[in-house]
């Protein structure tokens, strides 16, 4: 039997590396005979850069800007190619960089993920996959886009630092100096959220609160996205403001179509493009996946459903091993999972299963490759 | 695929009957093709009666007394053959009858399990399963043979009542008035431990405790087995003192040797002869069980073990559907099952588990159910 081992990360306790490691070692545990090819898989959040960079790729460490303007470590990933960078906005711009009572999205700035980018380019890729979940900020991408030599002014002509507070400012703007790479290079936004800039279904309305605006500060940050991308549309001739996933990522989203030429595509797809999951599928028997929790809002799209329908459409089904099932197993099931396999033997309390997360899913490994190898003697 | 659903209960959750009907649902949810036998199960304790009754046989109530005393209604039961009757001792002198602050094995008599035989040999069995699980009691029987027609008497005469308490008292007895039925009664004791009936392994001194007795009483009682049945050993000649489940349920094990010419089997043996297992297990391709709670205590040979043990001697692989699964599952495997898969879809309190058992079980059949079907197509 051959076994693409393809999991997402379980988000707080194991990695997708570490999860395709304990699903082997597991399954091979089982007595199941079987050829085992390990890829794990990101969706363009967490462990991207890991899960793309893990065959031959490198990792590089950079000095840039965190949401409020300190200077902190990020990485960016070069894959196997050379020229195809990745950059995870989040480790440069992300809520996870900030306390609590530090969230402001009008004083958080993407300039950071903008430096990045910058290293990548200057490190000679010419192709930058761009994962945009976890942003701290909801500045449009103004600030990203500064980091790569925007010039936006104000009315005395003073330049406008591009934080979300700031754009309200914003009269005038140049993109002469911007990086001259950045022409010939080509810009992926992995994006699995469909909603426009603007809007009650829009980056400000949706995803500013839980980067903690309050009310008010959401309407002004609405007012300032709107004015600024109102001024883009006369300066530039781009209009992206209805486009899907320009509101992803505080209008990051928006602001790496408009300025960078950012094609947003869906970041499961993409990731599984670039671990050449066409090719790897091929001749294969089951595919296993893993994922934390899988619920109706797995339906959505993301991660690992998304490998359930390619493996599928090759013929290949699929099964998940899950650290917790909600609602929604049986449409789960119809939607493309052969099987869903919980992970934890027992009642348990959350922060234990997660705690103990790559052993039970080694556990849980051993026991499908066991019904698996019985099934086959069976038959 | 020919599949023999052979469940425990899942104590305090879901009873074996209803255990083998979730099973079922969930299989048949599954897509996988196959015949079901439905064969629920139990290991001579709770669920014993209904298990062996379930397929034409009856169940009768009757006045009895429980260990105190006290007028209560119990069960017995008689199996489709008519003459072989099911009497679980824990229904008229089980601990559950009992506050905890009643609990006192020097005043608890398994008179009532007597009064259960009787009515079950008065109603024509000629064969009587006796499970013995789950004892209020230390008297070693009497109660239950006095309720038989044994006379015991003390030293002026006066008749000895036979609660644990009160053996010490006991200096003649004779069975010239016990039920002359039972001279041709078959009385099968489904046992699954083998301690004797005095000593450090003994009746008093491993279970006297959990009955309510303190120190002292434990060893006032463990005076009185050893004084009765001394008495026992000169005035009858029989000795059972040192036979293997003779100081199961108190001494009802030995009581039941003495008096009645029992026989002690383990109880999962016994429940699957009597379900003709031997029989029903010929042509199956797998059988699934399930039971509560599976850790190295399984080991130990209860029901569970001992079903995936016959089941192998016929060359026919078990797997379980386990409420949770403790330390030793490798070993488990090692011992007989071929695959344990735990019900519980993610972290879950145990209270919450036992609340959903019959759901959770549902849900976990189908999913073994989908793996299998989906291994079968693989092949």
């Amino acid at each position: 039997m051959k076994i693409l081992v393809a999991p997402n990360a379980l988000k707080g306790s194991v990695s997708a590396i570490e999860a395709a490691e304990r699903i082997e070692r597991g399954l091979k545990r089982s007595g199941l005979e079987m050829v085992l090819d390990l890829m794990p898989i990101a969706d363009g959040g967490d462990d991207t850069m890991e899960v793309l960079t893990a065959s031959g790729g490198t990792i590089h460490e950079v000095q840039v800007l965190d949401p409020l303007g300190r200077p902190i470590t990020a990485h960016f990933g070069i894959l196997a190619d050379g020229r195809t960078a990745v950059v995870e906005m989040a480790r440069a711009s992300g809520l996870k960089l900030l306390e609590p009572s530090e969230r402001n999205p009008l004083k958080t700035s993407t300039y950071g993920t903008g430096q990045l980018i910058a290293a990548a380019v200057k490190n000679g890729a010419r192709r930058v996959i761009v994962g945009i979940g976890g942003s701290a900020t909801n500045d449009g991408g103004v600030g990203c886009a500064i980091a790569l030599g925007l010039r936006v002014l104000d009315e005395t002509g003073m330049e406008v630092p591009g934080e979300g507070g700031s754009l309200a400012r914003a009269r005038r703007m140049d993109t002469e100096h911007m990086m001259p790479e950045l022409r010939d290079t080509e810009i992926m936004i992995a994006c699995d959220v469909d909603n426009p800039l603007l809007g009650p279904r829009g980056a400000s309305a949706v995803f500013g609160p839980q980067k903690g605006a309050t009310p008010e500060q959401v309407t002004e940050l609405e007012a300032n996205l709107s004015h600024f991308f109102g001024l883009v549309a006369q300066t530039l001739g781009t209009d992206v403001r209805h486009r899907p996933c320009a509101g992803a990522a505080g209008g990051l989203g928006g602001g790496l179509m408009t300025f960078l030429g950012g094609r947003p595509r869906s970041g499961i797809d993409l990731v599984l493009d670039y671990l050449n999951f066409q090719t790897r599928v091929s001749g294969i028997d089951l595919v296993i996946t893993a994922e934390g929790r899988m619920d109706v809002q797995t339906l959505g799209g993301k991660g690992p459903l998304g490998i359930a329908k390619r493996a599928w459409e090759h013929g290949v089904p699929t099964i998940a091993l899950a650290g917790s099932i909600g609602e929604g197993e049986n449409q789960l099931v119809a939607a493309g999972f052969r099987g869903i396999f919980p992970i934890v033997p027992g009642p348990m309390s959350l922060e234990e299963a997660m705690k103990r997360g790559g052993e039970l899913l080694e556990s849980a490994a051993e026991r499908v490759g066991r019904l698996l190898a019985l099934s086959r003697k069976l038959t």
